[in-house]
């Protein structure tokens, strides 16, 4: 049975597959995960319709340090999560954890906003892929981009290979982990 | 009477009042406005519900040489564009010729998949003023910038001051025109 919880940063108008499927797999191999919004009990709305959730948590009530990963869905979600630093300034504390950070889609807008990117290789949305390619990134237009602690994946089809790519990542930091190698 | 036609480029989920407002004060100082949406006759819609118009014409019938000037209304409207490399070729192609763009919101996304920002100054929402600022734009929180023959502004508040400034460097457009200095 897996440890440790997984933190998912999510506001309106997310893209309903890139919270379902990877939320699902992850909990599948026993995490639980966080779904984490402005405010614990807001109502949040994939914007194709087909999913709607609750905050488990709010912002102002989480730390990085409790998470041993990050999933960032995609959609409208982060850009309207980055306009509120607390958010940006969760993203970037998390980082500097080195833990395993997933985002897919319009996901990396984040990355963008906590300025994460320059010099690092990753993907996105195609239109986010000329602003990572504009502020410093590496960008590829591959399904999944895996450096160092930074899983990114492009749109809903690659969603199968992102989620395994990130289960894989968070199991190798609880093996640290439980070597001591990490702490969590 | 002004002559010339003012080119709109629109997507679906465009901020309403970002397409009315200066619509409105364009038509009203003479000009004829063409909305250019992927294909004539597609209705395109407001993402709060207050707008609904069609198309004018399709991005495949229009020459940026045609237009006195450009106008780029904000929300998802510029994203959704911008994965469609003929719009982002027409914006290009339309700044080439110095004539008035006027870009508000999230509008600025085009000029960064056109690879036009470094080295502008300018302005946008909140959130692209940082993906501008490391695709090395100089950006300015205000909520009129004037920059050559870029106005920029950051939300619906702005859309007055916006659309004076608009109208006023059209009309020096169109006396330039007269003199011969610029052909349109």
């Amino acid at each position: 049975m897996a440890q440790g919880k997984v933190a998912c940063l999510l506001g309106p108008g997310f893209e309903d597959s890139e919270l379902r499927i990877p939320y699902d797999r992850v909990r599948k191999e026993g995490y639980q995960v966080d779904i984490i919004g402005p405010k614990a009990g807001m109502e949040l709305k994939g914007y194709r319709g087909k999913e709607a959730v609750k905050a488990d948590k709010g912002i102002d009530e989480v730390r990085p340090e409790d998470y041993i990963g990050l999933l960032i869905p995609g959609g409208y979600s982060p850009d309207h999560l980055r306009v509120d630093p607390r958010f940006v300034e969760f993203v970037k504390r998390f980082d500097a954890l080195k833990r395993p950070l997933a985002a897919v889609c319009h996901g990396p807008q984040l990355l963008l906003s906590a300025r994460l990117v320059r010099g690092r290789t990753l993907t996105a949305w195609p239109t986010v892929q000329v602003d990572l390619e504009l502020a410093g990134a590496d960008v590829k237009d591959e399904p999944v981009v895996i450096d160092q602690n930074w899983i990114t994946s492009r749109k809903p089809e690659d969603l199968e290979q992102f989620s395994e790519a990130f289960v894989q990542a968070l199991r190798k930091t609880e093996r640290a982990t439980a070597k001591g190698e990490v702490r969590v």
